[in-house]
């Protein structure tokens, strides 16, 4: 049996790495009258349906998708939640 | 009295437009082996602190940052978590 799981990956640069974008974007909402904000940082947020024998699986799967492409692990940390969104019977 | 609070946005590109950037993914996945990934929807995760007097007024601000500056309304919706950091004492 096959279940079909979505998974919400957060993509961050690390804290010590400087984010020149957040810093752009926080000068920029301040021109806009925005003197409020005290700090900006921008990552990336990947939806990404897949499907797989159980969540273990799943798991394992996305781990390694983001060690070897969605997440650069010199730079960057990466944290994701995984639900399940529908169990399929039949042959993948 | 000032609250520090801490916004999770997640800027997505509306279901109905294309996601060249997903689907980029989507088949370098594919080329790694992961052909059991259906889906994969690429978007900006903007971690933010700001200071404000009440919780209303935080997500007004934040509500108008995101219209103006953060999410593009016409091809992008936008959503935001909001956590209450820390209460400081004195005039901002």
């Amino acid at each position: 049996m096959q279940i079909k799981y979505q998974a919400k990956i957060f993509v961050t640069l690390r804290p010590s790495v400087l984010d020149p974008a957040g810093t752009a974007v926080q000068s920029g909402l301040k021109q806009l009258g925005y003197n409020n904000v005290e700090s900006c940082r921008i990552g990336k947020y990947i939806e990404l349906t897949l499907i797989a024998p159980d969540e273990k699986t799943a798991r394992q799967n996305l781990d390694t998708m983001c060690d070897q492409m969605l997440a650069n692990p010199v730079i960057e940390n990466y944290r994701f939640d995984l639900i399940e969104v529908e169990s399929q019977t039949g042959v993948f």
